[in-house]
């Protein structure tokens, strides 16, 4: 009986980081519903490293681990680029339950730097968070992707524009974000049909990002820089009248710190600013 | 009959903030409660327009204006650096009430500067949050008092110390704080006999910044830079089994910016992180 080779492709619906297109090195899935995170560098290692320490950390309440990805180790297989058998961190594929999902990875926090970091490495976040929207909203949209229908597809606006969204800009897109109209034309007025269904009741977006930030309120063993808040929905499901499935998820922890007993005030800021953003757009719509 | 003259005098209580001592420029203040700032630079000018704003800003609800100095205009008075006339900012002076007071100033936010301040002034500023607690605790104590008793008078710590305190000095000043035995003896033990009284209970310390926080978490008209939190308690009245009155009081506006729709980010995450170490310290004790 010959084994099964399990087949790993490019996944359909990343909207931020480095993507396995064009022989370049980055994440694939399988059919099985995992992820796989090639761990090439520093970075990789420390998020290797996080969900390993995640795993036996009795310090984090059951009712929060469902915001963080589930995670199955390492394991070497094939890179994306061709370059040979690289170990991969392996985790559950969040979109693989979506038919047709609409994202925004929301990278939270008005400074991406820890306090220990070279000054080098201090000095380009810095910048970046200048010249985007980090320093004046707590956060960036570092990647969206709206669902539109069957024939137009996703609508995914470039990532430059993205992160440097101002307030009204946010304001827009999380209106068109729970929209049946058209997203990606913007002489629509989003009909915003969906708000209460995604961001409202005891089971929605707000709801969570409660909970999440009640535990942010009270944790101090990690800091969280440059890590994202997903939020995600099924609106490929929602236009047949099924269920949407709203979910918040925390995504990317190669920069996670001890944090010492002290609150993790840039994460929390950041958040709660976030949180304020859906809160006027669901009161508005 | 001859007009009387008010007494102008140097503050008795005085924790952060330029001195009017040994004939250099600071604050003044009266026999009828009232507290004299001078206006001299850019800065000055800046916290006389904020209160002025704050008077007849109908957006701000009545419950927090308590959280506010009361202010009562400008008045021309003679500088205590005996330069001459010089325009004062009018406000009630907020430790005329207490006979013996205990204060901390917590300059709140782990950043001090506004984003559109000029590269010449972030960098400064940038510098000293990393040099200080501020970018680490999201907060920095900018000067403090304990009274002790009638013979020692009062603890009053450094500031060049206070302001680089790490997490356990923050903790075991908040415990200082509220302890009936003296502050400035680091051999003796905190014995928190008025944790209690002073941080918990509907009307203490907690409570009051739970309300402020609530305010910040809702409130995207003002962004308050380099502002302080004063928390405050009249130890000599509690020595003598009277009233502590403890209060909380939002100082220092000379960097406050207009909000413009987002949420002070900097602001709450420094002021969650100052109300989970007292509410730490108000369990422990």
């Amino acid at each position: 009986m010959s084994k099964s080779v399990p087949l790993f492709k490019i996944p359909d619906h990343q909207v931020a980081g480095h993507q396995a297109l064009n022989g370049q090195l980055g994440p694939l899935v399988d059919e099985s519903g995992l992820f796989y995170k090639p761990l090439k560098d520093d970075r990789g290692l420390r998020e290797a490293d996080f969900y390993k320490t995640l795993l036996t950390d009795d310090r984090v309440p059951d009712h929060i681990r469902k915001f963080f990805p589930k995670s199955f180790g390492t394991q070497t297989l094939e890179a994306s680029d061709k370059s040979g058998p690289l170990p991969h961190l392996v985790m559950e594929n969040l979109m693989s339950k979506y038919a047709n999902p609409s994202i925004i990875d929301f990278k939270i926090g008005s400074r991406t730097w820890y306090p220990e970091a070279t000054d080098e490495y201090i000095d380009k976040c810095f910048k970046k968070d200048r010249e985007t929207s980090s320093l004046y909203l707590g956060f960036r949209v570092s990647g969206m992707q709206i669902y539109e229908n069957q024939d137009l597809g996703y609508w995914k606006p470039d990532r430059k524009l993205t992160i440097t969204y101002t307030a009204d800009d946010v304001k827009l897109v999380l209106r068109k974000f729970v929209s049946s109209n058209q997203a990606s034309d913007f002489k629509k007025e989003p009909d915003c049909k969906f708000a209460s269904t995604v961001y409202g009741g005891s089971s929605g977006i707000l709801a969570q990002l409660q909970e999440l930030k009640s535990w942010f309120e009270e944790q101090t063993i990690y800091h969280f820089y440059s890590s994202s808040v997903l939020i995600v929905f099924d609106k490929g499901s929602l236009l047949e009248g099924k269920k949407a499935a709203p979910t918040i998820k925390l995504v990317d922890f190669a920069l996670v710190i001890e944090g010492n007993g002290i609150l993790d005030h840039n994460f929390l800021g950041g958040l709660c600013s976030l949180i304020k953003f859906i809160s006027d757009t669901n009161k508005d719509c």
